[in-house]
């Protein structure tokens, strides 16, 4: 189906806002009437502009205020339609929204409501326009779509239709079943937004909360279904209010905003896109460093081996058990101190992975780094991380490992060791972006957001999760865009004896994040232990936590670069990722903050 | 009255969080658990650190789920009480928060919560603890003060007493009269926070928008006189959780804290710092600049004349009719561009006012900046702006401008030219700040807060004025830190005749900011105008509004540095700033950024 989106969703000016909409690939845009009149192009020069873009302009909004009024303000707000609808015939756009009255004057009155629709409708057809009408979910007296159709019907004008939006519908907890019985053709217009399930008053949460289908926590697709099976072949439009993302890159956020209809539209069966292949694990984390000294250092103390070398470039793979972290130092990636650049997914179907994700708008990267190199799938996330679909020792895929040459050193026996969950710090502005991709594009499962209180700041966090927690990636983001804590990266490696894996560490000289004995007295409070337990924790700096399925310890090396590395222990099925202890880990590094080793 | 804070109320570290309090003034801080979990003290260094910083600690915090439990899960219960207790006796603290229970295995037994409550009192008792239990706006079967302070009755334990929390209160509009039946010597202790009136979830308003008293919608002193009539005597403490406190410095956020109890002090009849002695009128406004040619030449073609120089500085002064704006070039203010640096505030008891505001925590700044220079009365404000308490031609006061000396040039007549307002963009994290610095400092009463769209995101305005508009200060701030718009700041002139001034000022060349067609096209639609009005506000730019009350009409120059004027013209007793048409305004000048001069 055709896709739109409307202008107040995009920051910008209009042309911006323009550009980057027909860049995305939309087919068309709703006009937005503040954006149009803050903008000094004409109506015909926005008109001109939208056709060099391959724009249509499917709506104009809004009108406000028109309906269930007193004779004298009907009268005005006539004269104000004129106005409009001669605007229109200079814009090329045939359909305007009408939003059901909040105006303190507006009588309960269905039948004065279509009567008076009913003559804005004669006045529209006299300029070629419909009037597609709307009930907002705080609309004074009409408040319910199926209420602002029952009006529709009984005016019985053809220049007069509805138009749905999906926000409106389910914040109000309306059964949006009830849409079958519009004809579809009487369904004008057809606005799609999503939001976060949040209890507060609807009017707020609608202009500053609103996100893009599939972001939030309504059946958007269920709804879309329900409008289908009325016969509506109109766009499908977005319409987002966001505080975010007025302040976001109209680009990125149309991109993204495009993805939401695609997976929307697989959802609700009207697009079928390549399937999605979930990675079933991480093949490999990859480092770059300006110097890899001080993270081998780590890297040693923690029982990783260089394993291989790449044949082309400086790229080391060190490798424990199967956890392995590429070490690149090559001079393109000196920049930006040591940071986690890369994540090798493993993949069944490596090229249906990367074919989803091109689908998907995801930015293609080239698929050979340098000319020897074998050829790898790997596309960009919305954070710039690069990620390769890739296959390790599976029958009849490339091995991504045939570019390296064995160093002859062994990889250490520890076959508990694998990546647990990578940390990501994404964009500020670009936390609701980065969980769709991962959802749409790679197939992970969201898991809740939590809250968690760094001392300069609350930070967001949530994992993005394969069923069988082969594949965690934890999406993190800071308060604020100046919270340089919010930057730092990890890397959690599983072992089934966390007490060992640290006591070796240490033993290499490897320093680990020390951890306030106030917090292990609190443990003692909260908990019973074997005798001695609490006792190793304390010393070893490890954290303890525990839920309905299992007990989870971690401890953490100290940071260099972006990066630092966790040792964690899960037993007995724990879901989590200790979230209640991100407080004390966090406070703790910042008291050692420059603190780097030794 | 002793003073109290949380430390939850405070960014940074638990030792940040201290030495701000106590920098600040607060005779003791209630100490949030997660702090002290987080912090590498031990309880002894802790209680070491607060005596020599002359801080009690006044409260442990908090205790959670403890009440009206399963017996066997009340026995854990106690075995965590127990830890917390000793660990109290190590703080030296006496006095220990219960929330009420928010736990499903809670049952609806005020008897068994009486008992248990009872059994805990016991054991603290032993311990040398006092409990002071609180009801939990959002507490699982007890929720409000007064159903709180049955329990507490009825338990009749020495050791258990009730907190009273203005937020929990407040928030869910329970009548704080009933608090007067209380004993006073059975509130063991009383938190204070504000919060803005907002619809949503009382949990997400709790955690995330509490405010400092004063800078939210509650009445907070009125709960406090209740309380003092019940004859508490203990300390008014802070517990604010907010999450742009907690990512600002924790120091001013310590000082607009014991701010904000200072003036609620004053409201509830505790204290009686010196009267407000609110400003009448703008008496200058400073602006200092690198380069005063660009400037200059606006306020020239405005009709400005530079009516005087100061004796000892490169400062001039340039004045038409009673709008007068100084041009400092100092060397010392060549710093950062063109901008607003001071405002002189015309006032009825310059020392009077002078000695408010330094006995509310304003930075007094030195009386003479210059050996020369006559002594005036300043203070800075959250942002920075220097505000000088001054008298023009009053009688038994010392002018200002007697450091100043007569060009010669004489000032245009204008009787209507006067400062209408100053627009001044607050650091993004210091808005309820600023807002309570100039309400409770300067005696100005805060307007309604309006949000504005800029393209780049959204701005939050909110006027600070004189009942009589002889002073309005518009206080702005912008959606993130990274917005340079933000930073704008402006200077509305007054005039009788806006067309005319506009007029005046292209005629000498100065560029008025464009504003598009499309905005007039839409004023036709909305309203009817004179013949040849509304093609003459479109030829000069010139914007429109209309409240209840009358019109408003105003236009802008192009911006220098950080500074552009308004030209405005108000009939009518119209009381706003035009805040509709904003978004048009913020649109024109970004289409324009870069455009400085004609």
């Amino acid at each position: 189906m055709r896709t739109s989106i409307a202008t107040v969703s995009l920051s910008g000016s209009l042309t911006e806002k323009l550009t980057a909409a027909s860049l995305a690939g939309f087919d068309g845009v709703e006009i937005f009437e503040n954006d149009l009149l803050a903008s000094p192009l004409t109506p015909e020069e926005v008109r001109a502009r939208c056709a060099d873009l391959g724009l249509t302009i499917d709506l104009y909004q809004p009108m406000r205020d028109v309906e269930a009024l007193p004779e004298e303000e009907f009268a005005r707000a006539l004269r104000r339609a004129r106005h409009k609808f001669e605007l229109m015939r200079r814009l090329g756009a045939d359909t305007v929204l009408v939003c059901s009255s909040v105006s303190p004057h507006a009588v309960d009155d269905d039948a004065l409501a279509a009567e008076q629709l009913s003559r804005l409708a004669d006045l529209a057809e006299d300029h070629g326009v419909r009037v597609a009408y709307e009930a907002l979910a705080w609309g004074r007296h009409i408040s319910t779509y199926d209420h602002a159709w029952h009006v529709v019907e009984s005016a019985g004008h053809p220049a007069l239709g509805t138009c749905l939006d999906s926000f409106h519908i389910l914040s109000r907890g309306s059964d949006p079943k009830g849409i079958e019985v519009i004809p579809g053709e009487k369904i004008f217009f057809l606005q799609l937004a999503d939001a976060p399930l949040l209890a507060m008053d609807v009017l707020q949460w609608s202009r500053h909360y609103r996100c893009f289908p599939g972001q939030g926590g309504f059946d958007v697709a269920g709804l879309l279904r329900h409008v289908l099976r009325a016969g509506y072949d109109g766009p499908l439009s977005l319409e987002v209010f966001n505080d975010v993302f007025r302040q976001s890159e109209a680009g990125p956020t149309a991109v993204d905003a495009q993805r939401s209809l695609l997976t929307l539209q697989e959802t609700a069966g009207l697009a079928a896109p390549p399937a999605p292949a979930p990675p079933t694990g991480v093949a490999f984390a990859e480092l770059v460093t300006p110097d890899a000294a001080p993270v081998t250092a780590v890297l040693g103390a923690l029982g990783f081996a260089r394993t291989a070398r790449h044949r082309g470039k400086p790229v080391d793979l060190w490798q424990r058990g199967d956890a392995r972290v590429l070490v690149n130092t090559g001079p393109a990636e000196r920049r930006d101190g040591t940071r986690l650049a890369a994540v090798g997914l493993e993949s069944p179907d490596p090229a249906g992975a990367a074919g989803r994700a091109e689908a998907l708008l995801a930015p293609v990267l080239p698929r050979r780094r340098a000319p020897g190199d074998a050829p790898l799938e790997a596309v960009a996330a919305p954070d710039g991380t690069e990620l390769f679909f890739c296959a390790t020792e599976r029958p009849g895929l490339p091995d991504w490992r045939a570019d390296f040459e064995d160093t002859g050193a062994p990889a250490e026996a520890g076959a508990a060791w694998r990546v647990d969950h990578l940390s990501l710090t994404q964009p500020w502005h670009q936390f609701d972006e980065a969980v769709l991709f991962h959802r749409g594009v790679l197939g992970l499962r969201p898991q809740e957001s939590v809250d968690v209180a760094d001392p300069y700041g609350l930070l967001r966090s949530r994992a993005v999760t394969t069923d069988d927690g082969g594949v965690r990636i934890v999406l993190t983001v800071g308060a604020a865009p100046t919270d340089d804590t919010a930057h730092a990266q990890h890397i959690a490696l599983a072992t089934d004896d966390v007490v060992a894996a640290a006591r070796r560490f240490r033993a290499a000289g490897g320093p680990l994040l020390p951890i306030p004995g106030n917090y292990h007295d609190d443990l003692a409070a909260r908990f019973e232990f074997a005798d001695g337990e609490l006792e190793t924790y304390r010393e070893l700096g490890i954290l303890y936590d525990r839920d309905a399925h299992g007990t989870f310890r971690h401890c953490y090396t100290h940071t260099v670069g972006r990066i630092f590395f966790e040792l964690v222990q899960r037993d007995g099925g724990y879901r989590g990722y200790g979230a209640a202890n991100a407080p004390v880990r966090l406070a703790a590094q910042h008291a050692v903050r420059g603190f780097t080793g030794g």
